[in-house]
């Protein structure tokens, strides 16, 4: 596992004494848009990074973010963090990383910006598409993966944005309250898992500010947590244009200073830094620790020296990639809704099909804000269906609504994307248009009993950094379309492709609904292997979908989204720790997943041998095809004088399991961490004297329990 | 094997005797670009042809040829029939014939135009790119794989152009005089594999006369050879436009007429043969057969009654595709040259990279004419060497010449092409300054002993149908730039992309040089796999490189070009047969193709047995490497009393090794097949009573020899 060593350590503090101050400063700040100045006299090179998570983005000019329009820095789009997460599968998120490591290493990239492991506190964020989860161990270990995934090409990842960066309203201003009870069991476990478990080499500090403090001035955040209690000993780098006070940020362990403008001079950490360095009103001696921190991971990654014949060369755009972002797609596919066995569909009884929905005919990779990818190829869910069957099948496609297109480029700016007034009554009568036209399609396809498939949901000018949904519900009047599709075609199969949950105050009229995340280069073709049966659908939800907005806690308590200040209120209520615990029904709760098969639980084993908690039970596979059972072990804590959530993720696994197979299923977790609490009176963690113990397929679907 | 059985004619003279006069006119003729009209009283559907054979053309409108640009039909790009042929190796053939056929049946086609067959006659034929080779029976051996590929997905193949197709010039009107033997022994084989072996469902009729005749009306073609002697039961389809006169194409075993031209009803085989066939002046029993023909294709493809329920769905743009293409792309690459032993390159030892020359850059599935191709991608040599040696390596690119960019569309023309004599002379310009800056950069590198690599050759602005080249040299000042670089850097990595032999006066300069057809979506990839040592080369070449165009027997005779006439004087002596019969010299022989190991060749044995001749032989890798030998057996038939060439290739194999592995290789042949020639005083084939045996790694390198 790459790490950072005592030797690399000492190597840097070594040739920290050699630098010159305006040296040291030259390496703590962008030289460009995307990275450091080089040592050229002491062989330190420029330290590169690049825009993640969902691929390698293309390359801008240094100080211009117009991009460069060669030929050479197209990649493989990979599946989204909430599509890894989706498939709750750490293979399937290693192999995502370490796919996206190589595409890094090859475009000649030292750290990569992602993964993203901010919690899911509300279905608006406009970044959620790159999340993975709202609850803490599910991101943590799928986090964890993907993370030594990357690193394995002498590659840094760069989980972010340290911490709760959970909203995109006034980003750079927002002061969260939040309690430490919410910090310490929520917000914090995935980057423990990042620095602890997965030895990331770098972390990025967020935009905004948690009680009080701006994250990258946050000593509590950078040296307490971080660095104490977390033993980090790797680089923080700001988030873009993060730094807002030079001697705040400098007297933390904020190491490198990167912005969005272009006087890289003025950059806090150039010569504001300088000048305070040289006035006295900084210590040098700050300044060398993060050089120090700097130079331990240009060693860790083979960057200095010697060491450089050693460093692994990467390799991007191949079919290998593409495999893998594959792979990961058909894993990450929900299947929330199958009541009538309408899926998998029957390509060798279907004559016709029709394809209704404008995202069937969209590519996404073009969009999201610094997410955006320049794919060598996106297949998107049309093509999909017609490169399985479209030799037998004659497929019929009408957009169904009108997804106004917002010219994107990798300028985005966040003011240019909202539509005006006209624009959205234009629009909306332009969907109107179109859905009586695809109503037509859809009366004489069901009259003939040919099947109907809509794949409508979101895109990137809803799923975008920088701004926040204003709401949950369906964008182009899709609910009227997908209602009235439904008066006439309960069956038809639903497809979401979208990076965050939606009302579906329909839910009960339809049959049959799939779930398909921003899952990257073959999204389209993992759909359609899903929807045909030649994959089998096995991915479950990492976040709840509620049945309306007011029913999501941050709603609830109605501090979501505000500017200036947003107070945490729910605690660690968040996601189906607050359903589940008060009891408010959900349309598709978390860890929900269907299969083309069924599962039987039985002969639940619970026991703590020393240090490890041990969950065994068996799991047969009782119907026809193969499948993954996806066991998910909750614990409610007991005896801890606190109020506690109803259940909590504490560990879970994936297996494939053949038709009419029996297997013994072991999931692990270390007892200490599964019962471990905040004491909110100490101010402490604390371990829970007993536990109830759930095992189901998902938290709601509960199949067996015992006790600890 | 799919074929046309009795049954499937039996159906066909069944239907026939059911239809109308004018329903069976209507399925003999284009309703549209590219299908006939259907019968739906009798269940018989439209018969679907599209353009291959680099993978199933884009959409256009049924009655206009203007692209569709839906979203739906981009697909893979596949390596062209040059490179398919260069890879001697009839599993690849067939791999690529496999995935194309998957493809075009994904894409509801019942029919691909393709493979082109035609023997290359000279280096500047517009088509040669997709043509096979200068010999018969490698074009025989790598079609009739490729057909019988296709035809596994109830999908036809369409070997073209039914016959000697060999020059763009004048290409619907020129007459060629060719001799019989010359017909028999070079320009009819591969077709003759195509319908004996491989049982290829149709033919296309070429658009040019031989001896007089139309193609598209020769009882000869037609009915005696395709149908008497070879036994075709399939469908013949015009070249688009090719039947010129409605009653002498109805007379013959033309069976559809296709045609570039929008008003249906005035095709050859539309309202003008209706009329003839009322007036008394086309018997109704002509028509009858053709449609016969049509229904049996149809039949054999699944396409009536109950058996539409088994007919296969076929799939495209999938990564499968994409991989096969990948590999034949890596197979078909021909190492021409490596002196210095500078390839593979070590991506280890290597600091930095230049790259030189704007085929390094450029994609071309965008052009060539009816090969042009909607892919869902392609990776160009520069992104492919980045994709592979990206991290570690600083590659820049210079383009070191002007291409100048013709805009290309589906709808292309031949005369919008040619550029103006301004045009030229602003293209020369630009290439001279650009030519300064790039020997800037490799005099830098040479100096630093920093490897350079030069990717230049042709395009689809020269590689064309439907005008052939007027010189065999480089375009845009090509020869100056690589003269110039090889003064400084000798050992600089001389590739070539393009469809057909270039001049290279310089080769003696070069330590180095490298072929790369057009290969698919992978090309780039796979160039980068062969120079980086990731991928052994093992492609040889399929046609003769000649050091001048003049040296070339087509243009020795003078008959190459012209309009109105040709005649192919040259008679049987085209390609090697020509070259190693008379001693000229060449710049690179039929069959050359090194590898990064070395083989020695001993004990040969040739048996007669059983109407087999087989020949046998020891292989023994003796260097470092794996690598692909590809033992070539060529006959000089003896004792025959007519003229013979030196050389005959009459059977190859292509064996992987291992490094100091051995091996007993055996290459079989129908021994008539191998020993028969055109006695050209009786005019029947003739059985030659002895011949002397030669086995090697090029025709001109030749290991070993026995006598028969």
């Amino acid at each position: 596992m790459t790490m950072i060593t005592a030797a690399n350590q000492a190597k840097a503090h070594e040739l920290t004494a050699r630098l010159t101050l305006e040296e040291k400063i030259g390496m703590i700040h962008g030289a460009a848009l995307f990275h450091t100045a080089a040592v050229p006299r002491l062989g330190i090179p420029e330290l590169k990074f690049d825009d993640g998570p969902m691929g390698v983005r293309a390359d801008t000019y240094d100080d211009n973010w117009a991009p460069r329009h060669n030929t050479r820095d197209a990649v493989t789009y990979f599946p989204s963090g909430s599509a890894v997460a989706s498939t709750w599968n750490p293979a399937m998120a290693r192999l995502v990383g370490q796919a996206l490591g190589e595409e890094a290493r090859g475009r000649g990239k030292d750290i990569i910006l992602g993964p993203s492991l901010n919690i899911k506190r509300s279905p608006l964020c406009g970044r959620n598409f790159e999340y993975m989860s709202e609850d803490p161990v599910l991101a943590a270990v799928q986090g964890a993966a993907y993370i030594e995934g990357v690193q394995e090409s002498d590659v840094a990842a760069c989980p972010k944005h340290f911490v709760a960066n959970s909203q995109e309203t006034d980003r750079l201003d927002v002061d969260e309250t939040i309690s430490q009870r919410a910090l310490r069991e929520l917000y914090y476990p995935a980057f423990r898992a990042a620095v602890c478990d997965a030895q990331a080499l770098t972390v990025m500090g967020a935009y905004n500010l948690v009680n009080g403090v701006h994250c990258c001035e946050s000593r509590e955040l950078l040296d307490d947590v971080l660095r104490d209690d977390w033993g980090f000993r790797g680089l923080v780098v700001s988030d873009w244009s993060a730094v807002r006070d030079t001697k705040a940020s400098a007297e933390v362990g904020l190491d490198v200073d990167m912005s969005v403008t272009y006087d890289f001079d003025d950059y806090r950490f150039a010569r504001p830094l300088l000048e305070a360095v040289r006035a006295g009103e900084v210590a040098e001696a700050d300044v060398d620790a993060k050089v120090e921190h700097v130079l331990a991971v240009m060693d860790a990654l083979h960057m200095l020296g010697d060491a450089r014949a050693d460093r692994k060369a990467g390799s991007y755009a191949t079919l290998e990639h593409a495999q893998a972002a594959l792979d990961a797609a058909r894993e990450s596919i929900v299947l929330l809704k199958n009541d009538a066995q309408v899926l998998p569909l029957d390509a060798r009884a279907m004559r016709r099909l029709l394809v209704v929905g404008a995202n069937a005919d969209r590519v996404h990779s073009v969009g999201g804000g610094s997410a955006v990818v320049k794919a060598v190829h996106e297949i998107t869910p049309l093509q999909g269906l017609n490169g399985c069957i479209g030799g037998n099948v004659e497929i019929e496609y009408v957009p169904g609504y009108w997804a106004d297109q917002v010219t994107q480029d990798d300028t985005w700016q966040e003011d240019s994307l909202e539509n005006s007034a006209d624009d959205t009554r234009r629009n909306a009568e332009r969907s109107r248009r179109l859905r009586e036209e695809a109503l037509a399609k859809v009366r004489e396809y069901a009259a003939g009993g040919d099947p109907i498939v809509f794949v409508g949901g979101l895109n990137h000018d809803h799923d975008l950094e920088g701004r926040d949904r204003t709401a949950m519900d369906l964008p182009y009047e899709q609910d009227a379309l997908i209602d009235a599709m439904l008066d006439i075609a309960p069956d038809t199969v639903l497809v979401f492709v979208a990076g965050s949950p939606v009302t579906m105050d329909w839910a009960d009229k339809a049959s049959t609904i799939v779930w398909n995340w921003y899952a990257g280069a073959e999204s389209g073709n993992a759909l359609a292997d899903v929807l045909l049966g030649n994959a089998e659908p096995s991915g479950h939800l990492p976040e709840t979908f509620p049945k309306r907005l007011e029913d999501c806690p941050a709603h609830a308590v109605g501090t979501f989204g505000l500017a200036g200040h947003v107070d945490y209120t729910e605690g660690i209520y968040v996601g189906y720790r607050y359903y589940r615990t008060k009891d408010v029904p959900v349309r598709f709760c978390f860890g929900h997943g269907l299969t083309y098969t069924d599962f039987e639980y039985s002969d639940l084993e619970v026991e703590r041998v020393d240090g490890t908690l041990r969950v065994q039970m068996h799991i047969r596979n009782v119907g026809s095809r193969p499948g993954a059972a996806v066991p998910q072990v909750y614990l409610r804590l007991e005896g801890t004088g606190e109020d506690r959530p109803a259940y909590e993720l504490k560990g879970f696994t994936k297996r494939w399991i053949a038709p009419g197979e029996r297997v013994q299923v072991s999931v692990e977790m270390k007892a200490d961490e599964a019962l471990k609490y905040w004491d909110t009176k100490a101010g402490a963690w604390a371990v829970a004297p007993a536990a109830k113990v759930y095992v189901g397929e998902s938290v709601e679907d509960l199949r067996l329990s015992g006790s600890l």
